[in-house]
């Protein structure tokens, strides 16, 4: 995906200072099937069955103009030896190097013609590819991580190896000289602040995260903060801490496990008492309200760790409404504008809608 | 069901200003199998396994002299095209006539003799009847409308012509001229102002009625306002804004949809993200704590359209539920009065409460 | 269970007035399956499921040091007629005379080697063993209930005669009066002022009860009272009302019917409307955040009446993960310190936690 070329330039003249425009017209969707960040399979699934829940038509009945991408096609590598505890590397750094790329474009595509990016990921690892690609082209961006899990494990911190545990890691300035140069990721470089990131639903920390998010004052609130709080609390803090200053560019990367497994079965960690679903959707309700939503990546929905197919249809079916809500579906109505009621007195054959 | 009769003198003459006391012991059941107001059918079987989720022993348990009227009978009409887009016109406005007559005798003998009546209807379409016989006795009673839909669209705006979402809209007399003149609604005119109505657990409003809703400035609460303000400030606003000027009659209208479809999913339209079990308890607790309630409808149990039995049962279990709450079953206990817990220093055979 | 002997003296002699220290580093676990305080068996293999469902790994891994004292051995009495209305007075009262004198040990050994005892007992009417058995070392404890009943009936004001609806009126000085003496219980006195009580999570209270809750001024929480004040206030005024005047020893006795039905099947009297799971972790680890806690009941967990494997098995699951809670499990993490980060610098191969 050659970003040097004429449309590069084209859209590049076109850009000025619009990262933080607020309101988009069209959405572009890309999905980005892999599962190579976690042992377990079917994650590479997540993109199909939320597409076949719908995705496309709900959000062409919020009057966006929607473009669809299809999903992305990762070179598989055979040869892929850990390095350390770190599984497929090079697999998890090559996707996360074209997703990133991807990313880029659709960026500036957005940038030109106010389109809002959305990406229907579907493991959390390719998160590095996705945000970094966004930070290319709007570096002052900030980041909204809803999660069951912090996902900032280092390759020494992590339990599991994994690196859907990692991603956050990847892109803090602050952890750099505590990352190895770990082979696949030579493309990529820390590129944001932990000042620029709030994680809301965590529940599920390890030792070594702990440390960190205490260590670097990141801002975050588990689901005991929620307890406490309250979720509408919860957003007005995060608002707070991420545009008082100024307004700027809203990267959403929302993992499906961050609900609880009651409604949210087919993924691959769940952990009990997690988000309702109002309060999920009271979320991204806020964060469209901002008028700042620029990217958002929706991942771990496994169709393969699903009970049975309802379990699978519950899980895709929510993911399509939090996506459909942070793109401006509201609990009030009021997506289509009208005039006047029509009365009674007018020929009532020519009325509607 | 004549009107003008000498019952009618008796009671009239019995009336005076009571319709506001402030406690009924007794109450009156009444069924209203029907279901013309929507295409799918089923929901006219709603009184009836209501009934069998216990609701007369439950209702005797609160101490409450219980009259059962049965069903109402309705006469089919084979011959009703739509008018417009609108379903069965002379079959819902001749069902709502009747049953607009079986209220008024109703709230007649409450006024008379202190008895608090509940209807049991089927479809939310029949709130017409119920509301307006309500409003014929006691003009001044409020609305409280618990649902997810705010079932106020005109023949048309519409969208499916269904009548059960447009029950709201031949009450409210600002209204009027928007509303044209439907095969077998002769009997009745708007008679409700819309500042005497509130909704609660709104989530799934089309664009017409958003469009009422803001226009005609009705208070209303959906899911999101509830996320907001927890439940018991919106039932305080509900208050202050209904009963603030003066104390009068409440009509609750709930519509079993407004809950979760996992508590409530034998219904027609259920819609995600909607009541708790506790916000729907806490609605009816205050309402009946108020000492105002005077006629209530639990509407849209439809028992065909539970997956399994055990799906209709709970539905209509939490029916009963509800009912029972804004009768005056409270979770602290304390609906049989006791003087003195008995001592052991008594004859202990001869004790009991 | 000789309670005179020299391992009582030297536990004695090290006591002095250890009953308030902070933090234990050791717990005792203890099952007591017993069964004849309700009618319907099977809740005496609580103990046994909860065990299965991973209890003593979940408390090693958060650091403990755990003794596993195994399960009490009750001795049946084959004749037992009822006393009033009280079924099975002597099996019962002779259960909790042995649970009493265990947990009078246990204590003197937590008192000692700082252990916080945790017990897993069966059914609710062994709380008078107990709590009596912590309050004989422990004069100045106060006591947590969070259930669905108050299960303070006396023998006069029960329902249904079962002894699990009765064990705190058999704590409470206040009701001395009112108590008969019942075969079985001549060991035991009342030791508990009403004042050193709260209950969290009612939502059945018998008539008398609620006539004992008001006429002794004790301190509850019904759901209704949980809806209107949140679960951290509810935890605010505990431990307001508890803790002010000095600190002191807690004894929690959780039932798991304090829990929706929906989240705890598996049990004899379930009621709808119950705490979510976030809730009853909140409340857990509150009392944890104290560092008062010094014994433990959770009870009721009854694998027979699970409608399936899947529900039991969630009913256990969820005990387990209370009891966790209430020890120091974190939905933040953070129950293993950490120094530092391992830095990319060092020899990647000798990092590890």
């Amino acid at each position: 995906m050659a970003l040097r070329g004429p449309l590069f330039r084209l859209l590049r003249n076109n850009l000025s200072h619009s990262c933080r425009q607020s309101r988009a017209q069209s959405v572009a969707v890309l999905g980005a099937p892999f599962s190579r960040g976690q042992k377990r399979g079917g994650v590479e699934h997540g993109p199909k069955v939320i597409r076949d829940a719908g995705l496309i038509d709900r959000l062409s009945g919020l009057d966006y103009s929607v473009h669809d991408f299809g999903d992305l096609n990762f070179r598989h590598l055979e040869k892929d030896e850990p390095y350390m505890d770190v599984k497929f590397p090079r697999n998890v750094g090559g996707a996360n190097k074209m997703l990133s790329s991807a990313v880029i474009l659709n960026v500036l595509l957005y940038l030109t013609y106010k389109t809002c990016l959305r990406l229907s990921s579907s493991s959390h690892s390719l998160a590095i590819g996705s945000v970094s690609g966004h930070a290319q082209q709007c570096p002052d961006l900030c980041l909204i991580w809803v999660d069951a899990h912090a996902d900032v494990n280092t390759p020494m911190t992590s339990p599991s190896g994994n690196l859907h545990g990692q991603p956050v890691a990847f892109m803090l300035k602050e952890l750099q000289d505590k990352m190895p140069d770990i082979p696949g990721f030579s493309w990529t470089k820390p590129f944001l602040s932990s000042r620029d990131l709030v994680y809301i639903g965590l529940r599920d920390v390890d030792p070594g995260e702990h440390h960190i998010l205490k260590n670097l004052g990141i801002q975050y609130f588990t689901m005991r903060d929620i307890d406490r709080l309250g979720i509408q609390r919860v957003m007005e803090v995060t608002f707070d801490h991420l545009l008082s200053r100024k307004q700027r560019p809203i990267h959403l990367s929302f993992d499906i496990d961050a609900f609880d497994p009651s409604l949210a079965p087919a993924t691959g960690t769940p952990v009990n008492g997690g988000l309702t679903y109002r309060e999920g959707i009271y979320i991204t309700e806020e964060i469209h309200n901002t008028g700042l939503l620029s990217v958002m990546d929706l991942v771990e929905v496994n169709p393969v760790l699903g009970a049975n197919p309802e379990a699978v249809e519950a899980t895709a079916s929510l993911a399509v409404d939090v996506i459909a809500s942070a793109l401006g579906q509201t609990r009030e109505g009021a997506h289509v504008s009208i005039v006047e009621i029509p009365s009674a007195k007018n020929d009532t054959e020519q009325l509607c809608l």
